[in-house]
């Protein structure tokens, strides 16, 4: 069975063809600038060069015809038939309090994702064209939506609900959702996995710090507390987001730069983070550089990414009542030797002490804590595609049996 | 020496007469409705019995004449003349960066104090009318001022800064402050004391719990981080404020019910906490009855409030590297012995492990950990009058040394 992966943007979208015979990637690839001047397609097969076609992209239409037309190509291409993709796997980001699973899509389903829209106005409603269109183009193929927030429906009340007005739950869904799921999920089981220990056993931290950025706590393979919020705003310092601050400070800055909600909410989400304090870059690189430079302010960043993240661990380890293991993973998690570093600095106290030697590498499944400690820390590379893809072929063959 | 501590709301004074000599109060009191109908003074001596005076209490010079007059009274006075008031300490809410210290008040401090009144619009303009009515009524008594951010002004830049556009700090002051600065002074001191340690060597976590509420985590005697932060909005569950949330909620909950910056913040501060969850209460006593009764939104509520608590006691271990000491003060720290038991559930692997026998007691100093655990939690009555009396002789004793 070959799975097509797909996750749309709103002027992108990536995707990935994977064999779930032995969970290879056939081709993967983007499209950029779609609806904009200078739209191309980037496409890697397994075997050969990666390929850069340039193209008027009008819409996302245009755009999944191309990705097809990429993988069916004489040169380049990985199948010769459409019908050798059995089902498509789309990234949802909300799923509301609706899907505590992915789904194979139909009408019901379509009308759940799009009445959460609201919750994630940027995200849903391209990754539900995404959806259409593949309907569209592939209409005897099925589709399987995978959501970001699916994973973390099993946090209690006490971790979703905010001490705020309980009709702002009841009326508008304010509450914690999470996101980074099929991340956690991943890096959750390969560690129960490498560990050598039964998933029901474990307490786990998993660290998902790419440019966004969210912990969970996961206790026998349950979330039961995570970092995002309502939205991904909220928890750790983040490239250009802030994370927590004092919620007093967005009217006490409205009326201080005369701002309104929507102009403060980009100011939060695109301004702030490292790249607001140190005036530099999102660009953990960039900050090490100008930081080894003198550059107090891109230090100061780095000393509050890591200092949230520390104190997160230490959060979540009593969320847990203990931690038996720590997983860092995503861009961040898995290349800064650095930043791993300062994180693990002084948790001896939770049976984690860092070995510096086995830290020192990027992107690799590896303990990084040493022998002694009572506890472990890892790094685990996420995977998010190949979580899309094992639960579209899961539910694709579920529906198969149902129906024979 | 005989110290004034004046407590000035905008409606309201709270006040009490300290005998330095011994530390014992002579008497204390509070107006309310200061500038409304129905104003009144209740005041109690240490003998005798306490006694209410309605009267017409117009602003805040009526109001600290009849301090004076009550303490003066015949009948239930403690004092022959006012001569007998050698200073009087003034609690002030915010210090903003300046004021790391209590201080002798003089012009330039009054300016200071002024200049940071956007900070705190409603508590730092009463408080320097509190000085202003005293300096006129006792022009000869020298007036201290006892800031409730000072004791937090140790902490690291990683703590106060937040990640949010750094020109925000540099033309708004938006940072950490904190606040009850003076009680988790006084606990802290109070815990190194019956811990018999020097509190140099001890990571303590102070939990000030009352309806407004508070952590810090205190590395040998200095805070390193606290939970309130701009403004006393952030941080733990309280009576009716928020607390921690996503900031993101608050420009999605503008648009949703058309709420200005105003609005918005009043909800947060005001119709929030356990009270907004509950929809009962923002005090635990009715909140426990309520949940007793089978009500589960004030069962959620006091969840909530326990659960940031955990996570803050987590947290700060982890920004400490470990901790020796936890604190509980204030009306809830120190009265609710269910929430102290709920709160430390599940942390014996911070070396914590709760004694029911031992935690079954309200308003006592007293340990409430096993004998057998590695660290230890305790209870600690607050006291931020004497705290404020110390600050205020300490200052007055110097300022006298330095003149002679």
């Amino acid at each position: 069975m070959k799975v097509l992966v797909l996750n749309c943007g709103s002027s992108s979208a990536k995707y990935q063809l994977i064999n779930m015979e032995d969970e290879s990637v056939l081709a993967s690839g983007v499209i950029e600038r779609i609806g904009i001047d200078g739209a191309f397609l980037e496409h890697e097969p397994a075997q050969g060069e990666e390929v850069k076609v340039e193209n008027e992209i009008p819409d996302h239409s245009v755009a999944i015809k191309m990705v097809i037309d990429a993988l069916l190509d004489d040169d380049y291409g990985v199948i010769d038939d459409m019908n050798e993709i059995s089902a498509v796997g789309h990234r949802v980001v909300h799923g509301g309090e609706e899907f505590a699973d992915s789904v194979l899509v139909d009408d019901e389903v379509y009308e759940g994702i799009d009445s959460v829209k609201d919750l994630a106005p940027l995200h849903n409603p391209p990754n539900l064209l995404g959806i259409e269109v593949s309907q569209e183009l592939m209409p005897e193929t099925p589709d399987v939506a995978v959501f970001d927030t699916a994973f973390h429906q099993t946090m209690p009340a006490k971790s979703y609900m905010y001490a705020l007005p309980y009709e702002w739950y009841e009326e508008h869904d304010v509450r914690r959702y999470g996101f980074h799921g099929t991340s956690h999920k991943y890096v959750s089981k390969r560690a129960a996995k490498i560990s050598d220990e039964p998933i029901e056993d474990l307490k786990i931290i998993t660290c998902h710090l790419g440019n966004g950025a969210s912990v969970a706590a996961i206790n026998g393979g349950e979330v039961i507390d995570t970092s995002m919020g309502l939205t991904p705003l909220e928890g750790l310092v983040m490239g250009t987001r802030c994370g927590d601050i004092d919620p007093a400070i967005i009217p006490f800055m409205m009326e201080k730069e005369d701002l309104d909600a929507s102009e403060v909410d980009t100011i939060l989400n695109k301004e702030s983070g490292v790249a607001g304090v140190s005036g530099v870059s999102s660009d953990f690189r960039d900050l090490k550089e100008s930081a080894n430079d003198g550059n107090e302010r891109a230090q100061l960043a780095i000393d509050l990414f890591c200092q949230r993240v520390k104190k997160y661990i230490g959060s979540y380890s009593a969320a847990l009542g203990g931690v038996d293991v720590v997983v860092f993973t995503a861009g961040i998690g898995e290349n800064a030797i650095d930043i791993r570093a300062k994180i693990l600095e002084d948790l001896d106290y939770l049976g984690l002490t860092l070995d510096e030697d086995k830290n020192d590498m990027r992107g690799k499944e590896e303990v990084i804590t040493t022998d002694n400690s009572d506890n472990i820390a890892m790094v685990i590379p996420t995977n998010e595609e190949l979580v899309i893809a094992r639960d579209t072929k899961r539910l694709v063959i579920e529906a198969q049996e149902n129906a024979s």
